[in-house]
Parts: C-alpha cells; sequence; structure tokens
C-alpha cells in the first residue's frame, strides 16, 4: 500500500495510491491521518474522492512533523572502506519541517552557498507513539519507507562542528513521494545529477536498521505519528570527489529506491 | 511588560503578568498569542479574566515552537580564557519542543546518562515571521527575552560529533518563567547548584548577539513568532570542573538573569 499527500485545488489532502488512481483518506495531509490509531485499517478501507494518477501533485511526505531525526555516517560498506571503524552509537542532528519539499519539487540552493551537495537517504516514518522501545516495538512504531534527499549546503555545514546549519535550509530536502506500507524490503538506493549515477548502494547496509533507529531515539525521546527518520546516506557525495562536484542551477536530480519509489528534482537558486 | 503561558483548570492560557495579577491575553498559550500581528498592542490592552500572582502554575512559555535553535560556544570573555579563537560563524544546532519544560517544572535526567549538567543561558523568543534579516529587520524581529537552561547528558552529547542526542531529551529544558518585552537589556546571567553559584556573566557579552542570530538564522530558514534561540552558555559548567560535577537526583538548579526572570528547578528520575 503507497500513501502520500497531495496537492488539490483546496489544499492538500492524504491519499492511497492504487493502480489507476489516488483515493482520498479524508485527511488534510499524511501527518493528520497517521495520527489516526487505526490509520492502517481506514487507508485499506477508504472509498474517497479519486484523482488521476497523471496530474497528481505530490506535497512532501508529512508537511509538518514534530521531528526530523537525520543519522551521519551508517553504511556500513562505506565506512569500512574508508578504513574507518563502525561507530557504537548513531550520530543523530536535526532537520526542520520548513526545509521539506516534495518528491518533484524544485529544491532551493541557499543563496551564500557554493557546494551545494546530494545525500540520497531511506526515509522511515513513525506511525504510532513509541518511548523507551523494545525493538519489537520499534519495528511495529514504524509505518513504512519513504524516499530523502538530505541535500547540504557543505561550506555551511562545515562552518562549525555542527552540521544544522548546511541541513536545514528552506526547502532544499524532498521527501516522498510515497510512503510504501508493508511492502517488503527496500532494495537497492540510487542517486543520479544529470544522469550520471553519483550514488549506488543496498539500502539495507546500514549499520543502525530502522529499528534500531526508531530504538535507540525512543530512549531520548518520545517518537509521534508522523516523525521522519532519515538513515543516512552511502559513499559518492560530491564533496568526497577529486575534484568535488556540487549541483547547480538547473541540476536535475534522481533518488531512487528499489521497492519504495523515485523522486525527481530540478535545482534552482533559493529566495 | 512580561507575557507567559499558565496552566489553568482547562488547559493554559497565555497571560500578562502585571504587578498584582495574571491577565490571560485571549490565546491558549504564548505560541498562538505572538501569531497575532498586533500582539505587543493586544497584550498592553488585554483586560481578560485574573488569576492570583501567587497561586500561578508556568507552564513552558511557547509550548510547541516550530523551531528551537540553540547556539554552541558564545561568550567572548570565556572563549578568550580559554585561550581559542573568537569563532566566525555560531555553531547551531536544534532541540525538540519535547524537551521543553516550565520555569518551576521537575527537570528530567535521562535514563542511562550519569553526567546530566547545567547550561545558564539567555533566551530569545521571535515575535514577527523573518527571512533574510538586515540587522534592523532582526532586531525588530525579537519579541523579547526569556531564561534558558539547555540542561545537558554530557555522555549522550558526546557519543558523536553530533551534540542533538545529548540536548533534546524529553522534558529536560526549562524556558521562562516569561518573556520579557521592551524592559532594557539583560544583566548578569547565574546559575546555581544545590545553593552553590556555578556560572556567573554578563548575559551581553555575547560574540553573536540576538540580533547577530536572528539575522544569520534567518539566511538559512524563516524565523516565525514563537521560534526560540536559546544563546549559548558562559564558563562554569560542571563537565569542565576538575572533578566534574553533575547533577544529581534532588538537585536544585536555580537560574537567573537580571532585569529577565528566575526558574527554580528540582531535578528527578526521568520517565
Amino acid at each position: 500500500m503507497k500513501l502520500a499527500t497531495i496537492r488539490t485545488t483546496t489544499g492538500t489532502a492524504a491519499v492511497r495510491i492504487d493502480d489507476d488512481a489516488a483515493v482520498e483518506l479524508g485527511a488534510t495531509d499524511l501527518g493528520a491521518f497517521l495520527a489516526r490509531p487505526d490509520w492502517k485499517d481506514a487507508a485499506a478501507a477508504a472509498d474517497g474522492p479519486r484523482h488521476d494518477l497523471a496530474g497528481l501533485d505530490y506535497a512532501t511526505l508529512v508537511p509538518r512533523p514534530e521531528k526530523v531525526f537525520c543519522v551521519g555516517l551508517n553504511y556500513r560498506t562505506h565506512i569500512l572502506e574508508m578504513g574507518r571503524e563502525l561507530p557504537r552509537y548513531p550520530a543523530l542532528f536535526a532537520k526542520f519541517a520548513r526545509a521539506l519539499v516534495g518528491a518533484h519539487d524544485p529544491v532551493e540552493m541557499p543563496v551564500g552557498s557554493e557546494q551545494v551537495d546530494w545525500e540520497a537517504e531511506l526515509g522511515v516514518v513513525i506511525g504510532a507513539e513509541v518511548r523507551h522501545a523494545t525493538p519489537e516495538q520499534a519495528a511495529a512504531a514504524i509505518a513504512g519507507y519513504t524516499v530523502v534527499n538530505d541535500v547540504t549546503a557543505r561550506d555551511f555545514q562545515y562552518r562549525s562542528i555542527e552540521w544544522l546549519q548546511g541541513k536545514t535550509f528552506e526547502r532544499s530536502t524532498p521527501v516522498g513521494p510515497w510512503l510504501v506500507v508493508d511492502e517488503g524490503t527496500p532494495g537497492e538506493i540510487t542517486c543520479e545529477v544529470d544522469g550520471d549515477v553519483v550514488q549506488k548502494a543496498d539500502s539495507s547496509d546500514l549499520v543502525f536498521s530502522p529499528a534500531d533507529l526508531v530504538a535507540y531515539i525512543s530512549q531520548i525521546i518520545t517518537l509521534v505519528p508522523g516523525d521522519l527518520i532519515a538513515t543516512g546516506t552511502p559513499g559518492g557525495v560530491g564533496h568526497a570527489r577529486t575534484p568535488p562536484r556540487y549541483l547547480a542551477e538547473g541540476s536535475e536530480l534522481v533518488t531512487r529506491i528499489e521497492g519504495v519509489g523515485e523522486q525527481r528534482n530540478t535545482l534552482v537558486t533559493g529566495a
């Protein structure tokens, strides 16, 4: 089952994406919908107004999540190939909701940055409130998976030892197009820039799995429906290349996870 | 003028704190109230239900700010005395709203941490939407000042290079009791633990002033009414002492800024 938030003539609507149409779920966005304790059954049963798939305008998956957690270095193969030790704890940082855009929206390059870089990531969306979760409770609290590109202004990221300011630029982070629920394990993750494959990895090659991250974060703070965890990016970012490669006005960014979904975003100059 | 959010028998209410009573402002909390473009005039004119000052139960100042930005090392004298250079850019990190508590609430020590530390800070609350602000626009967007203690689990803070996980524990960060509006420059900031003065500094001794921070952050993302900026802590934290000193169950934490306000919190074991 695939769920999304779409823009309509009257605002936004949570929908189920079927093979032949998007079916409204009776909530203004997926965040509000996931707050229903019976959201999974309600989503399966929904029979609201329908929209043609061809004309869908995807909003960011959950427009105002209470929390967005991001994870630093988390791909096992990439850490080991760089000669580093596997971390004992995840490196966690935050992003604010205003940074999020839809899966086909323009991605805004921050004014003043000349080092805008890509970071394809598997996104995990929370579907139930959870605190001090056991591994089983953590797995059960995951609503499903989505695609995230944690687009990063490297020059701002490294202005201080804390990464936040390179990570939370307004309208810089595409999330979506949809949430996949109960459809098996996410597969290969790839990122393409102007047709070149720049990242390619197995999205299950994580030091800290989605359930590990939910369990760990829930020791710190309560996770609630709609919260988003971006699970980290594999090797191949532009900043680590020789010479470095960055995104520019007009760059076409395609982020894809097998079994999850695909985003296509064009880079524009930020407001 | 002093504004606050108090808990009432029916929920919470935004109030003006007069010399003889708290006067309701007609909004459920100060965040909702600050979203009114005319909030300052409306606050001055309000004449709603009144509450005795003696029995007031202060909620955290803005219960659900869209964003909480915190600043790392920012006290000029403290940076210089440690032999470091003044930073060119502020070190910014985030905190989620669930971490915030009221000025007299219990502060919860996270389960699993043995290094819970204090960080008295001047808090800045935003009163108008602002993006790419000039210094003048930034200063005008500040609603006022409050007291924050950015209570930190050092062991969690240093588990990775990103500080977030030591900074955003549930119900760990007192903010309040009130917002001071148009009452001059904040003065001396002090922190006391069980009666010992552990931090004492001039809260204007900042590398990045409140207006500097608003202007800088507004280049990254839009600041909106109710957003909170914790401007950094002076020297004297427990982790930097020899031997180190930490908070414990029952510790009494008093955080005070002359001309702004005072918090009194007792440390308890977290849920």
